[in-house]
């Protein structure tokens, strides 16, 4: 039986991971209201949350600073202002993404920054690039991560070669990433356990980052969890692109820790986001996600409809499986 | 491993029961626009639906005709009006309540009627009331199931005794209702262990009735449909009360059945079900609903909560955990 399969018990060693800012940044090309990270933040002490995505550290040669929020680059200022010396057991991380991080440069000694854990986001294609960046964030001292995005799609063969290169690395978590909201909880119970294997024989951590196209990011969540992995995102009200995430109080409501609380959660989605998607701004399960999910694909096409505000399911149907 | 665990696979032995007029009836006192029974019946076909479910088999001196749609009586001629003599694979349904059917009566023998299936919901507390309603159906001619509702709410004991009763009957299916959208995938793998014991035993099929107030609706059909449940009951968009159920469209593109098509359903979403919506009708995801399922509580706060299109939902939150 799982660790998690008494349901009345839990697990310490879990960590769930608030990725609000960044994934959600995605909708809105991270320009949140004003307050809205202060009090998301606030929120997310009172939740019991354990770290705190603030979003990308994007290359500022590479994309207009002018374009974009705060959260596309998360500088340390930036991060500051929000949370002060952050004082407190919430720890901050940012996203850096192989190709479009200008991380030597960008990425100063940990012990001068308010960031602890740096979550490289790679393509199975690319690890060694990332093993270049989480060498280099180890060496200046943070936690790091390493987000294999798109694993639907990728080889087994691929994925063990992967694992080996990571596990003798200095990566402290490497993520199970279903971009695609393609995958079942039966598939995750596989990919765990190919995951947990490296991670055994490397003393590493497993994480998992869902997604919703086919309203299986929370009980995928909840199978890795109780297959053993550690560090679970989720987002509040799912919010991320295309089809989201786990929900936030999905996954607050089912772990057993008394350290987490959902009240403030909802509170926040009450106050702040539900104003925002009132406001236009458009994420979450819908057919058009469910189809690129089935069909493994990037959901680029399903956002594409979305925006377009398009209705016409069936002929979008047609388009992806043309496109297949 | 599961039997579906090779996801490439299927097995013959699942049926799929679209509750859409049924389920989805609840939302809007079973008054459904012009035409979309029949075309819901068209859909069905074409996607290769096994059953299709019409709405309830109430007792006229109960409830008034003029108060709700013809799904909510499922006369003969009502019936007759939308599938003729059904010379179809696809079998019809109606759902015959405990307490308010008034069946001696309103039930003919099953060779003048175009009705294949009798589903007979209950209490765990009702169960005589259901055998004696489940043999006078059987005596009729008709398959019968018993849908033992709000089991989330039964004790185990319990359980066991009404398995061991309705196995004894001449029931065919045994249905495990999530009626409060409470239960987990690992809770389901349990619950369907103890069902499937009893189905062995006595000849009996297994089936699954979900609702998605923690959006666990497809997971835990998914899960179900892994440890060897036949019957899965899903609704077109998820329509059904409160949270809705498990969504037809995304069962049908996760079962592997070649005679399963995802598209007619997709087709009449988008030209019955959204224009519903647009109108309207409201059921699905949200919060309130999620608070009620987290705590297995009965949906009437949350829909009420949506009746009165309140976006209090931290008020809500202390309203439901207040009544627990």
């Amino acid at each position: 039986m799982k660790q998690l399969s008494e349901l009345m018990g839990y697990r310490k060693g879990i960590k769930v991971v608030d990725a609000t800012l960044r994934d959600g940044g995605l909708v809105n090309d991270f320009y949140f209201p004003e307050n809205f990270a202060k009090e998301l933040y606030k929120a997310n002490l009172k939740a019991g949350v354990d770290y705190m995505e603030f979003g990308y550290k994007a290359d500022k040669e590479m994309f207009d600073v002018n374009s974009f929020g705060k959260s596309k680059f998360c500088d340390d200022d930036y991060i500051r202002s929000i949370v002060g010396e952050n004082d407190t057991d919430l720890k901050i991380a940012v996203m850096a993404d192989v190709g479009r991080c200008n991380y030597r440069q960008d990425l100063i000694e940990k012990k001068d920054s308010p960031i602890d854990l740096v979550r490289v986001a790679t393509y199975i294609n690319t690890i060694p690039s990332a093993v270049d960046m989480i060498e280099d964030a180890a060496k200046k001292g943070y936690e790091t991560s390493c987000n294999i995005m798109a694993i639907s799609n990728a080889q087994e063969s691929d994925v063990k070669i992967a694992l080996e290169t990571l596990g003798q690395s200095p990566v402290n978590v490497i993520y199970i990433v279903d971009s695609y909201g393609a995958l079942y909880p039966e598939q995750i119970a596989r990919i765990s356990d190919l995951y947990l294997n490296a991670a055994e024989k490397y003393g590493k951590k497993i994480g998992i980052h869902a997604h919703n196209n086919q309203q299986m990011a929370f009980a995928n969540t909840v199978e890795a969890a109780g297959d053993g992995v550690d560090y679970l995102d989720a987002t509040y009200a799912a919010m991320g692109r295309g089809a989201g995430n786990c929900s936030m109080e999905l996954l607050l409501g089912f772990l057993r820790n008394p350290k987490y609380n959902i009240y403030p959660v909802i509170q926040f989605i009450q106050e702040h986001i539900v104003p925002m998607q009132e406001a236009g701004v458009v994420w979450g399960y819908d057919l058009q996600y469910l189809m690129t999910g089935i069909l493994n694909q990037h959901p680029r096409t399903a956002i594409q409809f979305t925006k377009e505000a398009r209705k016409d399911y069936a002929e979008f149907y047609k388009e992806v499986v043309a496109q297949d």
